[in-house]
């Protein structure tokens, strides 16, 4: 048993708030164990100028923490100047996540801006954002089909996104909390679908290396968390849920 | 009676909790009808440069909004790479404001971060802010009391802030809300102690003047304002009330 | 008696220079006492983005010290690459302050952009800016009038600033130099029109707190202090004078 | 067959120049087809900030493209003042690539400070500086064993990598160039010990996703292309080969 | 004659106004026909950090351009963010010209920091900046004589500066005010000592050539126009002037 | 004899790389002797904001050196956010002096971007790089006329940088290197077309001073070194170079 008592294949305690914030067309506040993250959808009749003329959407991301997040007072990226490499990664990743499971065309000439906010961080915070930015986003496309503007949910399957990782004591184990992260000795997040297809795999060994076998147990790892987080997804989404299982089928 | 039918001397429905978030030394939710800023005290045992040997202690602010706080979503200033003046100018008030009503010397060679963090905005953020980073504040105090750090909790007097404004319709009117504060012509913010002794005051005519009478009027409706805001303070504080009081009467 | 042995209510020597530079449209040197800025008005005959088709002007100022300016060198704004909080304030204070008096309709899409440099300080130089930038602003205004390309002088009433604030040794004072306001208890700056208009009221204890009968001593200070300037103003800008004073009528 | 005439499992023509350059501790030009990557490694007899005191050294990377190394000229990342999140993304990479398999204990306090300029771009740039740079360092440590300065080359494993993707037409396919590469469904970047161990794998999909039999093909894809480009390693380090060949027994 | 009544070698009005602000050690306002320059002097009691221990001093300028100094307002360097090439090579300058006749032993660890602020420009502000700079740094090393902190004036010789170039109807011209230096086909600075010897030599043509010949004539004006510089600044310097002579004579 | 067996007035060895690197319309290496510079010209088919509607085309340059051109590794332009001065100098120093030999008009509304990338450097960079720039250009130039979209050839002449100096053991000198420039007490860049034209002449003084006399020795060695590397371009230009020499008896 894991030092917060979990099994190795077992999520934290995982709850999705939605409308969370008024102001946003889709708002959740996702929290996975002591991780809790503001993840909003807005919706902006344009696309930017790279994408002008092609009759596709676009979805971008951004990715923040309050500076008391952590347990250490972390510098404001808006004092230094500058978004450090890691936010720059995470806000890359989210994008490039959602838009794997958004048909561009059916959205339109539209840019989803989707912004997480880490009010707090116990580890994982990158892969809780994209799965609450998955349910933000649904939200926000659901009013655009609501008001008509969208024919249909322009969604191809859930998504959602956990973290694996090799621990010395426990072997390959799902959903690190800060602790486990800090002394993993390889760590994971993958990517994935209902339908149980990878949109990203990210395995990076520190100052280690892994074997085939053992990537193997953490993609297994990886499958049974984000089945479960789909589930949750599922519950969250009411009435959307059906849209997307039809666009599924389609 | 005002849109939101409230009188012209009332505020709008106040809410502290303490505790919103788990790593800061202090830390409330204030909520202020629509208004909603996450205030966190972080504690630092060092002070900046400029003050190193002088034996007193330093309390500075940061103030910061979630892109979709607002209705229409505003740019990160992180992605901006730099503060604009309405942020800098605020969190400039809040650190003032704060440092008029504690005993720098008792504080010893010590900074005090404040953090505010709009996650909901409905005019008024930075009076909310301030009302809120004083109990965020006297909260992380009263903690390096309790560990023997300090020998007396070093906060001097109760501070709470509030606006005040000029209304075509309604004349002088307290507590602004967003709708209200667009189209003021007068636009005010005072900070106060529980003695009725001002901290600041700022009024600003908005293409527009104002004369000595509405002035007077303006100050009156702040006072009420701020006394009800010190009594929620107080009830929300607990224990650390009764020391507040005491180092009043000292 | 004060230390240079002025009143309590006694402004320094002002001097405020027509033409000091032979480009802007109107330029002005003001000198308070050891206090000297060069305040331009330049005419641009077009709006910010923000305000194009709205028909309406706008004014905009910038404000800056040359390093030796004062007493030690300060580290110029270009070589940080960033401007501080506290210049940022003060050029978003001058540009309010003189919108309040000028009708933006009659101005038309226009930009007055104003700078105030200061080639020595001596305490006062964001009053000082004010009272100088109303002048040359009144001058770039005049001459538009002159060359038809304005059918009325678009300034509403005379409009200057000067700064009172709470002394230990002599209570309220008018027109604090440096050693003065470096001490001083409570520092106010007060911007008013001819008619006694308020546009402006900033007072802030400095690691203080101040009454209200102290506040209402610090107006009537400022009240002397404003109608002199005022004065001033009027026998610098000559014809223009009576142009403002018509338009007061109106 | 592939467009250049390649099999699906065939690396481009590989070729790695040393001493390129005179004046770095290492320096390597490494040519995979037409990209063409400047490597250097420099040390510098200390380490940064957070790690003075630990005993142990660091490494850390550098990568930039040079305007034309590029179809279309790229704006240089100094002229626009700030580096994108895709070069953010690979000097991390290429830092926690080479760290995992250095004993940084052995390299004591020291930086390795790797450069990689891109000066012909065609497709696969992170992966030839992750291999040319494994070559530069290696040359650079093995100078200080030389110079008496390192008791033992602290260099665990030979290090290499390589891309793979799916291919609309071939599938799965080994080295992509920029035109398979800009039409690939999935992109994925491998990087591998001569011990068949994972140092870093990540796969992505390009608005599409993968099953896991996909993946395992292109695992199995990476495996003999970095197997062949550590065999060119060893052949361009001479000497050093054997010491690392027996650290690997240790 | 030159279209201001000018002889081909004739210098504008020149006037150097000595103490024009109080702060500075050293300052002077230079006027060389219709531009204008406040030049200071400060002196810092220390060195660069790449300067320590070497028991030599330092000295460095600033250079900057009031917005309306120039007929079209000119955007701040501090409101752009960073200083423009032009300025760089100005204050890059006024520095290494200002070193040539400073023996920076005798100086000791110090460091004087120039800053020449142009306040009305009317071509020549960099030749005019190093003359006026000088006198300003002289006096500010002759205060140091005075106060006992320098043994002897570490001036080594008379240093100004002037501009010429080729005009299309004049041919060779001296002291180019901005009308001409617009239309000159080369542009050349010219910075000498009252020995006749050069410290640098800057000649441009502006998309065009120059001969030989054409050197040679320019450089014979600026030698007519450095020395009628060198002797304002003797007059300007007062009894400084006896301590530079004599220095030229060691 | 120079330290490494030249004499004063030989330049080092100088090779010219024609189309080192694929992408660019006009690219060469540049070896003088241990300096070693890429050198390429891009064409945009545009000019910049300022000069549209002219008629003419542009000319711009940026120069950058790779961190480990140097013995001591320098810290990317990229890292640090901004560029230095001296680089500054040297890509406006670059793009004037091609100005000087191209016809703009002829040009016609294009830009042509010049990009110098310093792989290797041992002195005279910055000289090395018009040199190669000029041939860079004409072959990108030389692409356009037999592409039908230049009638003519835009060259007027060919063009030629070189160093010279005055050191303390050898007098004037030609083409320093590192060592010399390091110790050099006079630096001078010289830039001349084939007709014995001067483009550009900057001569400083390095805490020194130097006489006309030394001036026109300097002088006399320059003009030995351009018709050197002239006489190189023009083998290393084919064909162009009889086009060139056709234009220059326009």
């Amino acid at each position: 048993m894991r030092h917060d008592g979990r099994e190795v294949d077992q999520l934290r305690k995982v709850d999705i708030v939605r409308d969370f914030v008024i102001h946003p067309e889709g708002s959740v506040l996702i929290n996975v164990g002591g991780t809790k993250v503001i993840c909003s959808a807005s919706i902006e009749e344009r696309v930017p100028h790279f994408m002008r003329g092609s009759g596709k959407g676009w979805i971008t991301a951004e990715y923040s923490m309050l500076p008391r997040a952590t347990e250490q007072r972390t510098v404001r990226e808006s004092s230094k100047g500058k978004i450090t490499g890691r936010t720059m990664e995470i806000q890359r990743l989210i994008g490039r996540a959602l838009r794997a499971v958004v048909n561009l065309k059916e959205l339109g000439e539209r840019t989803i801006w989707i912004d997480c906010d880490v009010i707090q961080a116990d580890g994982g915070t990158r892969t809780a954002s994209i799965t609450g930015a998955f349910v933000a986003m649904t939200i926000a496309l659901g009013k655009l089909v609501n008001e008509g503007k969208l024919k249909v949910l322009p969604i191809t399957d859930f998504l959602a996104a956990v973290s694996v990782g090799i621990d010395k004591e426990h072997g390959e184990i799902l959903d690190l909390n800060y602790l486990e992260d800090s002394s993993a000795q390889v760590d994971m997040n993958v990517i994935m679908t209902s339908q149980g297809n990878f949109v990203e795999v990210q395995g990076t060994g520190e100052e280690a290396t892994f074997s085939r076998k053992q990537l193997n147990s953490m993609l297994d790892l990886a499958e049974i968390g984000v089945q479960s987080l789909i589930k949750l997804q599922k519950e969250t989404l009411g009435d959307l849920t059906q849209l997307v299982e039809e666009n599924i089928k389609r």
